[in-house]
């Protein structure tokens, strides 16, 4: 599935003196389309490319985001459409035991049943995208120290911030291309969302981790939300006051779905892809950090499983995490495959010897450019010699929705809290107090002591495994752990550390937790939890960590800009910068595929694909109503939303668009900017497409919305779901 | 695969005053096909149809029968084409714990390098077909009583034989349509067949049980055998006098294989099936047989895989069992799956709905057919009551391979042997006497007695569970069994009982149990051996069995030609008889066919499809000689072999031709009459074709001799054979 979790900042844009672009892949900035509008009349588009370039004109004003996923407004009431597997946080927030949402889906019977999301659960809609590149250069001067240079330029965003977000938007000061460009992003933040109705799993997750990455699917991955704020219309928390959002712009659904050859467009927030890394940086990918994500998924997916089966409620627990470890070890599995059996690595070898070379060429490009490549090789040398130790830092305290984590907020916002906001790191200034509250208080939605116990003795042994020289002298300490010893003797230590640490904690109290984020670093230590202890004595490697990074930051500040600029005077033409978690546009055609050989992927399934995968368990558990309608439909009952060509109702379609994670749940428009479609995935064979992109062999995976508006009437009975998108049932 | 071990007789043939069928699909006889000349001049032919009625013209000549599986002889010098899965025989019989040929096939460097295939191996070419209907319409009265029915026909058909055999030939009088048809088969048997090459097994099973009767495949699935006779000419028993047999007929390999549209014919020797059997036969299937053998062959198989984890020898003897198991469970799985959820079944009952109307619709062929049916429900009924134990008894004594089935055949043997010939049971004729001494001996091959001890206790185990008044009472008595005994208990006597067994016999002993053959009854039980009584013990029952067996065959004498006659004459057209292990001509074009929804699968594969599904172990393990001829194909080295539409070597590919079990190894011929690939597999999702036919639907799979000539040349460099063969490599 398309969702991305953390956004990593990467890479902005146009280079305006550029060629068009021959291909079409490309996560293009919404300024950038108009410069395209010959080749998308070329592929059947009626519109003028211009309006993706107005933020709040049609269609862009209806797209939103959810933070890690995309969405759209279907209804002038604030209907929002996204995908099933973008809402399973809401789900899993609002189930109990006696009710499991997560299996059995929900549906608001009228405005009073709609449930908040959940804690933090936000929707943004980005209104405001200005460059701010020369403002940031009159600042930057060569002479910098590379120390400087971050902090000058962590400042200067900062500033800008506090300054866009005066008027109550959220901002962002992205940088694009590796510090080439930055852009000022204004969004308006909506903060109260509610789930409006989520199919069964059966049918929102048909297919589940099996499928998952693959063609053909029949899965209905998508799920309402609604937008509420204030009566006075201003975003606010939630309130039984507040009333449904109404937004100037909202997408049309189409009852005809999209066919092959069709040109569509995905809209929406691709998170992070890294196409114009250099050969070192993949290079690594592939000796590292992949190997060791994939393994390390592996293992814990193995412990997700080991505590599952003690019964429905950890279950439920566990689910989402397990979930996001599984499409994590699947992606990354098929990029490293992709990088080496199939030689990929390779081709990205090629192309960086290629600009090495046009670099060479001359004299001058020698000059601008030829120390830039060794200089970046360098600083991942050093990243080298302390990255064990520091991977193993981050998953101690950065273990998503974990107490260690939690108490590491809580005492780095108490280390922050005395400084100037200026002067806080940016995850600690005041702008964002609010959602630390949010994410403290959402963490209980999947807290289990038995869980988290099992990830963080993980997590332990790895720290107990480092080598001599790269140890976590906080957890030595703490743990009674020592360099070489046996697994045995650090196991028993690490059992017995976990017995003291979780006898000695309240934080798994949500009103204590909270209640802790105004208190001071003293005070927090006064309190005697044996987390935040720890927290503070991992704090000294912490922010030794952080200040490298704050060098490094600003020595790539100085040197990937002008690495991008060699690469793109280069390869000429107009370029798409990297995914960054920002709205783009991207485009292409509904296609089928060559499949493994001997196999051809159909650019469509249908209804009928359904009772031949459902085994009445497990992963492929449809439920009994959609397999009633699928009989009837095929015993030739008639149906709008079933496809002349085809005979049949579909569920799924391919199509050669560009999109990465983040961008599940966003909008596939037509040529007439109707939704016809939600994208919702990728196909495993070619997920290495974020690091290089292979525009015979990539598709995306949609859910067709004659699907979605079969199962709402056909299978659901939604009929007013189906009025307020404004088609008749 | 398309093996078949037994062959069961069913049903014959062109009843010539039918119009010309609209279908293509049938197994044809060689006698039909000139009726069909029409049809295949549309689809592209371009000889003379009348050749296939002449059994020893061209290609008929050249068409042979390995019994259970097809071949074709392709080179002046009696080298024989056929599958790989058929020689596994031949790799077992000449493996040795150091020579593992099953794993590394074998390529025989000059003819005194070719290898005896092993005692039984025989080689079968028809050479005249004789219809002799009309003989046994005078002798078979309709007075006669079901049991002297029988006699009148089993006599009949011995006499027949002997006379044909005469001259040296082997004969058969088989019966075609249920009876309706008789004809008398005389066949050139050529003994002495020697193994000249087989590939690897990561090439001849590549993909193994996995692939198995699926699509896309990626096997190299052919090897070769020579035929040897004595220098005068005559077929003899091996001997290294023998020279190597010199065929009027062979068929020439086309470099050209054969692609998409092309019409193809299979020429071979299809084994059985039933697609003229009433609905209450078909029901029964689904009611009892199929779910037995499934459970069966998947309790079986688990045997198999704990036997096998022993080591590599215990692993060589269990193979071929675990393999033919496999295949079984597999094709059961998928006729049962499409008879029950796929509908197939009620297909079937609407059918014969249709003929019960058409035979009620006038007085005539009410008086004429009306009481078959339900005689034939009658004889099911009577044989439900006591088919539980006789199939108990049947896996008791016939479990191929078993030393209670040797002890069973030498006791038999002997109480056979002293009546005159023509009142000895069919198989216990001098005729035979022969190839029951080679089957004592070939025992040896896989003769273990771990495994059979294992096969047999789950033999015994069905036996105890046997409700009260359908016991083995010999099994009883000598295992101390009693009808609801517990399991515990009753598995403890067997236990017991097996250490009594295999302690008290010389069986296993290969020398001892051939010198056994020439016996009579008091002497085999004079020597005390504890298999040879248990053997005897059993006699009773299975004198029973045989005896009733004879009155309800006599019955289906008198009632299934009736039955067959009313349904041709209801459904009219040219029709082809059930396969009963005689030689048949099938056609149909090269073609692709829709998978699962969303999935079309191509007609051809490539050699780039085997590194994709390499996965350097277990079923996937391709040879690195193949592995780097495929590098080096797709690197750009030119190949004779290539297709030049799809850019590469191909491997294996799809039609519609109507292939069963039996087929194995069967000549696929082109439109010019040459060799252009061999059958070796149908599809999983048609193998109920055997039932009830689709011909939308119903694909075959068949290896391209372009694979097999790239191969011989670019991963062997087997360039003699190809020489042999005709074609410069």
């Amino acid at each position: 599935v398309r969702t991305t979790g953390r956004l990593a900042v990467l890479a902005l844009l146009v280079l305006p003196s550029f060629s068009p672009a021959a291909a079409d892949e490309g996560m293009w900035l919404p300024q950038q389309v108009p410069a395209l509008a010959e080749r998308l009349a070329a592929l059947g588009f009626e519109g003028d490319a211009r309006a993706f370039a107005d933020l709040t004109g049609q269609p862009m004003g209806a797209i939103v985001s959810l933070g890690g996923c995309s969405a759209s407004f279907v209804s002038p009431e604030g209907l929002v459409v996204t995908n099933h597997h973008c809402v399973t946080g809401a789900l899993q927030y609002n189930a109990t035991p006696e009710r499991n949402l997560l299996k059995d889906g929900y549906r608001a019977r009228g405005r009073g049943e709609e449930l908040p999301a959940g804690p933090g659960s936000r929707l943004y809609v980005t209104i405001r995208a200005t460059d701010v590149t020369s403002d940031l250069e009159r600042l930057t001067t060569p002479d910098l120290s590379d120390r400087a240079r971050h902090d000058v330029v962590d400042r200067w965003v900062k500033k800008r911030t506090a300054e866009c977000e005066k008027g109550g938007s959220r901002c962002r000061v992205a940088s694009f291309f590796g510090g080439v460009q930055w852009i000022e992003i204004e969004q308006l933040e909506i903060q109260d969302v509610r789930l409006v109705y989520a199919p069964p799993e059966g049918i929102g997750n048909f297919g589940g981790e099996v499928d998952n990455w693959k063609w053909p699917r029949h899965v209905g991955d998508f799920s309402f939300y609604r937008a509420y704020v204030r009566p006075d219309g201003r975003p606010a928390p939630f309130s039984r006051d507040n009333v449904p959002y109404r937004p100037k712009r909202w997408l049309t659904v189409s009852p005809k779905g999209a066919g092959p050859g069709d040109l569509v467009f995905v809209v929406g927030y691709p998170g992070y892809t890294q196409r114009h890394r250099t050969y070192g940086d993949i290079a690594e990918l592939v000796a590292w950090d992949l190997p060791r994500s994939i393994r390390r998924a592996d293992e814990q997916i193995a412990i997700a499983d080991a505590l599952a089966a003690g019964g429905t409620e950890i279950e439920i627990k566990v689910r989402p995490k397990r979930r996001g470890l599984a499409n994590g070890f699947k992606k990354n599995r098929g990029v490293l495959e992709a990088l080496t059996r199939d030689g990929v690595l390779g081709l990205k070898k090629d192309r960086e010897a290629a600009l090495q070379a046009w670099i060479a060429a001359t004299p001058e490009r020698r000059r601008e450019f030829g120390d830039v490549v060794p200089a970046l090789e360098a600083m991942r040398e050093a990243d080298r010699r302390t990255r064990e130790r520091d991977a193993v830092y981050g998953a101690l305290v950065g273990g998503r929705g974990s107490v260690l984590g939690a108490a590491h907020t809580l005492y780095q916002l108490a280390r922050n809290r005395p400084k100037k906001d200026v002067d806080r790191e940016p995850e600690y200034q005041e702008r964002n107090w609010t959602r630390i509250a949010e994410s403290l208080e959402r963490l209980q939605r999947d807290l289990d002591p038995a869980v988290d116990r099992a990830f963080l003795r993980y997590a332990l042994v790895e720290a107990a495994a480092l080598p001599a020289g790269m140890r976590i002298e906080a957890v030595d300490r703490a743990a009674g752990l020592a360099p070489g010893m046996a697994a045995d003797a650090s196991g028993k230590a690490i059992d017995a550390f976990l017995d003291r640490l979780y006898a000695g904690t309240k934080l798994f109290d949500q009103a204590y937790r909270l209640a802790l984020r105004t208190r001071s670093a003293a005070e927090l230590l006064a309190t005697g939890d044996s987390f935040l202890a720890l927290a503070a004595a991992l704090d000294p490697l912490g922010q030794e960590i952080l200040e490298t990074g704050k060098a490094r930051q600003g020595a790539r500040y100085r040197l990937v800009p002008r690495y991008m600029k060699a690469l793109l005077a280069q390869t000429g033409g107009l370029v798409a910068p990297d995914a960054n978690g920002t709205l783009r546009v991207t485009y292409g055609r509904v296609q089928g595929v060559d499949g493994p050989d001997g196999i051809f992927f159909k650019p469509q399934t249908t209804v009928s694909g359904i009772p031949e995968k459902d085994r009445g368990e497990g992963e492929f558990e449809a439920p009994q109503r959609l397999l009633a309608a699928v009989r009837s439909q095929r015993g030739g009952k008639a149906s709008p939303w079933a496809d002349p060509a085809l005979g049949e109702v579909p569920v799924d379609f391919l199509s050669t668009v560009d999109t990465t994670g983040g961008n599940s749940g966003s909008a596939t428009l037509n040529a007439r900017g109707e939704l016809c479609g939600l994208l919702f995935d990728g196909m495993y064979e070619t997920v290495v497409s974020d690091i290089v992109h292979d525009p015979v062999r990539t598709r995306s995976i949609h859910v067709d919305s004659r699907y979605l508006l079969w199962v709402l009437s056909e299978v659901e009975g939604a009929e007013p779901l189906i009025q307020e998108m404004g088609l008749a049932p």
